[in-house]
């Protein structure tokens, strides 16, 4: 197919490098023209601006927007509308909040365009392991761009079929090729934000645990009840055959093994919106999240060295106590 | 009564003033000779050692420990035994763990000897406000010890009393004065733990609030959702008719009063073991304390710039998507 | 004063009373006209429809609503602001939103209309302790509604005054009246959502504790750690003297002397919407707040049996493990 | 190598086949005189008792012990090692407390035998996927065994190997084919303790998010941000490219494809004990763990309708604002 991909940076260009690997016609924008450039050296059509993107697309268009969520992204929706006609089709493939779809589609259906929202996920490994994509939009429109997903996905590959879906009909086949039309537009965010909030619950459950396995050799314990626990060995031998292995483990188990204290890293976690979204949506539903909670207000707790609750606790402690802090 | 008080510290100090203000006669001990001194210039008899509280005493001798919980309990608790005659009574005013009291109580009872446990809150106010005891013992040995807790009782005072209570008979009176027979050894120590337990989930609840409060003047807010909050004016207001109105507010709107920032404290905050007991008490019931074991974990955090942890999540965060830390 | 009070349930009747008590003058509706009636039977002037009560009442005209917050109050206010002629005050003393109060402001600025938000806490106890009042709007209107917030108020009762207040000058004497100026528009419903924030999590933390005290029965545990303890005297004494004291606790202290078991409740807790944006405002922030959260997930968790999450934890674990769930 | 098998449960009986189709030899012996029958029918020696089993067994006799943890572990190691002669070897497969490892090793040096502990994970898939295992004990020993822990392991398989260990030398090599020696006596336990912490929360993770996309059809949302999203695919596209894929995912994916609904698990999830280790070691180490402690509260809780915690919660509620409960 002819498609744009609107935004060349890392997550964009690979975008663009796996479509025209397999087969697709890319033209390529972005603000930043050296990247433009870049991407024009590998094949793709190079357009100067917004309107010679669209110039160089036939009816219906296809824009694929890999935007900063936000701001960005919104402007450049905006933008597109002015140009677009009806049956041009603009799919939001960055992060944005589910909410902000539903409404973009809202807009854009009175203008008889159409609104995909694909989340995406595979962070720089996609270009070579295929992007697990999530979509929300209209059937007919998610239809028609079957054949773009089909080589974003990573495919069946060597991952070993669930045994119940070989014994079932009528199972939509997408899944297995690692896309899915989740529903209206929104529902493909939606599901990527909660796939966020789970990958934040699950990272930090590691996290954890590695913290008491590393804490296990601290002096203040009873010689006998110390170890020195080689952190590198566990989190590679916990990627054979043990219940907790997973994608995520195999990255902590790379990183260890470059470096066991980790020390590259100082422990500022950011966070990319999605954690909280996840919350907001529970909260919406009613649903109990503490692990997903506790995961996210890890993350920014990461970021200051004391908070003013600290503080509090520390005044009401001298308040009824007398208590002074501890020394650093 | 006669009683010794081991253990002149500021709690122990301030019950055996509280004691002989009430009447007693109080035989004073501590390691530390000067603070044995001081006591006696108040009115205690002084002691030269363990042997000499002894002898200065009266059977059934009564020795009110206050003392830290740990080794300096247990090794006085093994020399007193040694002096101790029959229908001695052993008290441990101080924060042992309650499996403590439970299998001295049976160690000494082994030898006709009673051990009786006693929570003790009210911290360096209780000389003036009186102490709320919770007490584990046999029956008749609290029974007999009664004239010591009324005294160091706060007692009915300006709190208005339950309603319920005023309409039921049959129930104890003790509470209402500001003591409880909690139940056999280990009960006194396990009520007060579980209060313990409970007074740092209060005070991370109200420090959780004031630090919403003082974020919300953050720039990084949208200006008019952004507001200047006076926190010694909220603490002193919520004081006045709000359903948050407690002691440890009043301790937290007297911090604020004396300035706003709480700059005299960094907030490094220690625990004392009662906190890490209620929740693997809780563990052993199998009840579920998220708020409990939150407001203890906040104070382990506390005490460390970054924990592991945080690196761990960094360091997955640079493996599957090449981010960056934040900076500082 | 002279003004409205519009929303004659619990909450409104009980502030027309406590107005009328203090000297005001009262005009009463509400949409139910029986409560009309009871108000104007204790002295207030009955109004048949917002414009009745536009009529009764001289310029500025005050109108107090104490509405549900959202549609109902969103709806009279527009109503309201139809009415309303340049220099009119609409307070809205419920549970709005503050993003609804800021919002609101703005739009009744542009027709020269003052908008106050009260935040008010004190629940069914406020019409004779008093209502504790957090207020937000510009400072001149808030000045000139002064003997109204005035009578509402506590005022210094019995409460001992904070020390360092007493040595310093320049304080805001209002908050030790019990209310306070908190800023702009919003803020005084800011203050009190957060105020709600920190009851949800003193609340649940007594809750727990109390839990963990009721299962020191259960007789899993070893016969020597197993204690029967009396939550009643419990609560009581830890009213007396302990650090521990609250507002809340006398009122679990007045529970329990009623019905040890609790048993007219069985568990339900709903929650009222500031804890959630308690929660928002805190992750808006990025202020970590595990306890605050976890507090009114607990709320979310008593409303079901069993989540589908609960579900899915069986399902793994009879997956990996063959693992049965327990029998009820 | 020859060993005894003591105990061959489901995990007992397939670690023992797993054995023999490696060419070791095995003696089986169980309480349950069956499940020895079974497995000398599929090639093992069958022993009559623990005396037989010794009488069996050439020395240095090596035993495993297979058993649930606590007294069926702790007797049967006493009795063995009433038979035991100096070199021989005992080890726990199963999954006792590291804590009791480290007294048995103790106990059992000071009569010359050798003490190995095991964590195993694999659950039912074990026996042909091979266990991740993790090794306390003393370096001698543990090399001694090394033949059959090769033969329980997975092996490299096609797991792809951490990339730095390519290129780095002096790794132990047997963590890349599935097990380790962690350290001393204890420290497999300990190490398999922690792992089972981390799998409890990566568990709940997973299961709140699939609580939250199942609660996005609630029809108390606004129309348009319900979705109906089909669980089933979603899982099954995780599996794919995602940064969350993971054995536990495959799991929960095989029994949503079975059942989308899960019904036929009610939700009642208990727990084995390693949570609640895992939350006591991290509290002597002062390691804050929101999530793991959080994921192991979620169990205790989904095994009673209602707290006594909550019923505190509306008797409060009751008592400060009339609220009554929530209809159920």
């Amino acid at each position: 197919m002819h498609l744009a991909v609107i935004g060349l940076g890392r997550m964009g260009a690979n975008i663009a490098r796996r479509l025209m690997r397999g087969g697709h016609t890319v033209v390529g924008f972005d603000r930043n023209p050296p990247l433009i450039e870049a991407i024009a050296g590998e094949g793709a059509i190079a357009a100067s601006s917004l309107e010679d993107v669209a110039a160089k697309l036939a009816s219906p268009r296809i824009f694929w927007l890999m935007l900063p969520a936000g701001q960005a992204t919104e402007d450049t929706i905006q933008t597109l509308t002015g140009f677009a006609e009806p049956g041009d089709i603009i799919i939001d493939g960055g992060n944005s909040f589910y909410k902000d779809d539903i409404r973009r589609a809202k807009e854009l259906q009175q203008k008889s365009l159409h609104y995909v929202d694909v989340g995406t996920s595979g962070g720089v490994w996609g270009r070579e392991r295929g992007y697990c994509m999530m979509i929300g939009g209209d059937k007919a429109t998610v239809a028609l761009l079957d054949p773009i997903f089909s080589t974003l996905s990573p495919g069946l590959g060597t991952i070993p079929r669930t045994p119940a879906r070989l014994e079932q009909e009528g199972e939509d086949p997408r899944a297995e090729q690692g896309y899915i039309h989740a529903g209206p537009a929104g529902a493909g965010h939606f599901v990527k934000m909660v796939h966020n909030g789970i990958e934040y619950g699950l990272m930090q459950a590691y996290a954890e645990g590695f913290d008491i396995l590393k804490g296990r050799a601290s002096d203040r314990l009873p010689e006998d009840e110390r170890f020195e626990l080689n952190l590198t060995d566990i989190a590679e031998v916990w990627r054979r055959g043990s219940v907790i292995s997973s994608w995520l483990l195999d990255l902590t188990a790379a990183a260890l093994a470059k470096d066991q204290m980790l020390s590259p890293f100082s422990g500022r976690v950011s966070d990319s919106g999605e954690g909280q979204w996840t919350v907001d949506a529970a909260m919406e539903e009613a649903v109990p999240i503490n692990v997903l909670s506790a995961a996210l207000f890890a993350r920014y707790r990461s970021r200051v060295e004391h908070t003013f609750a600290d503080q509090v606790l520390s005044a009401m402690r001298f308040g009824f106590g007398g208590h002074v802090e501890m020394p650093q």
